[in-house]
């Protein structure tokens, strides 16, 4: 095993503002040994998430921050090499928190094993994984939509929102998506069902919004912050409830983040604000999974990832997340399976 | 009754910024008559409120604004001295909208008859009215605080934020109040049983909530906006709750509204921000009022009023509450009992 060459992006430097290459050392090491109770996991795909930009700051937040010289925190789905715990077989297929890295060793109670015949891998990191699990809490818990009611989702096209939308309408809401461009606005309706998509980038949000809720927007689930969140903000329907899952247009600000300007909307139309992180439904993830792939299997839940290969391409490939280049669940591909 | 003498204050144009004198036209003109279903009171005492100036502006809110040359709306007590509707008799004591001037033609569903005797008149537009009523609701119903829980309030001197300090502690929960100068920080802990004040004008509100709410903050009823709903913001408990009661510090602001910079930190604790308006629990009016009587008999609700002398001193009276000058339910007293 200690013959294996283990490439790593170790975070180096707190970032300021957009994430730098200098950020990182690239380095190769002997992959480990797993101990008692730990598998050696040789990862395929990795996640790409927004989130991976606050792991990287100092200070408290829901989750310690990746430490200065560690290896860079990121979801990963790979195949177990070794075990040395009888709940994990070589061969078998698991996810978990690999690192930026081509090989993890894990204890394997932070691995999940799933199936690689039920669904391409990458899925598991996207739709069947934690972005679906996000959508799933935040638009069903949070978010709390009735049949009938009009749900606004931003970055639609994304891991999360594209999972938003399409349980909206499974939940029998009007599904209304913002997204950045023709291609993923077209993607978001004709191919997810949305009732309808606004384009950021082509068109005045506040007019289509107004145009596509006629009766204002009961649920708001929220990626993306700054402007486009004040802009909903003015639009809530009464007893709205806004879902706040992230705010990516704010996660490279060299500023003071922009906070929602409009929020005394919340006390004229008696709506709620509310945040979450997945990680707090984590009792809850089985019924979560078995809801998201009994939609899947079913037809009703659709999904798309943007794979880039190669392991050397991080943390560039992450910024296409920050750049909107991304068109479906970002990962990148760091070994054939 | 036609030749009663009415003063009236009617808004003439929408203030920019600070309310100004020039805004009103201060007139007088015969005291009209009741119409079937409808009484003529007699204002004894005006109730002056923060959310008054929003009633000035342009734009839809949670009520209509007062129209150009229409009486200035506010809440007020009086007694009848005329009535068209059996419901009500002259000699009744009665609160409603009066608007601001010395007699109102108003529709007797639209007022409530209340008993002199039980509390000094001014009180029903305090503790017993409105603010009572606000304080209330927005922490029972919005903010609901558990036994043992820090609930902070800001505003804590003020008719509502009074309220809501000594329902947090009929509750169980540790109240800490943030008001203004130590006169108002002594009141808060040694006259209403607060656990604790800080005083924003004379300490550094993060270093004194962080002495005074070590567990963190878990419910907070916010009257002011601005920084200090930042700072509380960084300071949640997790699963917090915040009540949006109010904003008065960015009521009279030229430029935009100072948005919550640290919404974020409602995803990291899974918090949760909330507005509301009290005319929305108007159903539940007279459970509220009952509560806050029964608390007041027994001796565990005190309240203070300001009265300022004299129905010409409006809008001056009304800007003491922008400068935090009032101490207590800031009333103006029209006419003698």
């Amino acid at each position: 095993m200690s013959t294996l060459q283990n490439r790593q992006f170790k975070l180096t430097s707190r970032p300021v503002g957009t994430v730098k290459r200098s950020d990182f050392d690239f380095v190769t090491t002997p992959a480990g040994e797993p101990g008692p109770g730990e598998a050696l996991v040789k990862v395929l795909y990795l996640s790409l998430d927004p989130a991976m930009r606050g792991w990287m700051n100092a200070g408290k937040s829901y989750i310690a921050p990746v430490g200065l010289g560690d290896v860079m925190r990121a979801g990963g789905i790979g195949r177990v090499i070794a075990s040395n715990d009888p709940s994990l077989a070589v061969g078998d297929t698991v996810v978990g928190m690999t690192g930026v890295q081509d090989y993890a060793v894990a204890k394997t109670r932070e691995l999940t094993k799933v199936d690689p015949r039920l669904a391409p891998l990458p899925r598991y990191l996207g739709a069947l994984g934690m972005p679906g699990l996000t959508a799933y809490f935040g638009l069903l818990d949070i978010g709390q939509p009735k049949e009938g009611e009009t749900v606004v989702v931003s970055a639609a096209a994304g891991a999360v929102g594209a999972v938003v939308g399409q349980i909206a309408r499974i939940k029998g809401c009007r599904a209304v998506g913002i997204a950045g461009g023709p291609d993923k606005c077209r993607y978001v309706v004709e191919e997810l069902g949305f009732d309808a998509a606004v384009d950021y980038k082509n068109e005045d949000v506040r007019a289509g919004l107004a145009r596509h809720c006629p009766k204002g927007i009961d649920v708001y689930f929220d990626n993306v912050g700054g402007d486009i969140l004040d802009i909903v903000l003015s639009m809530l329907a009464r007893r709205a409830r806004v879902s706040i899952c992230g705010a990516i247009s704010q996660y490279n600000n060299l500023d003071a983040v922009q906070g929602p300007r409009n929020y005394m909307s919340l006390l004229v139309n008696h709506a709620r604000m509310e945040g979450f992180v997945v990680f707090d439904y984590a009792a809850r993830y089985p019924e979560g999974v078995q809801a998201l792939a009994g939609w899947m299997f079913a037809g009703k839940l659709k999904a798309r990832e943007d794979i880039v290969e190669g392991l050397a391409t991080f943390p560039d490939t992450l910024l296409k997340l920050f750049r909107g280049e991304n068109f479906g669940k970002l990962v990148i591909k760091v070994a054939e399976e």
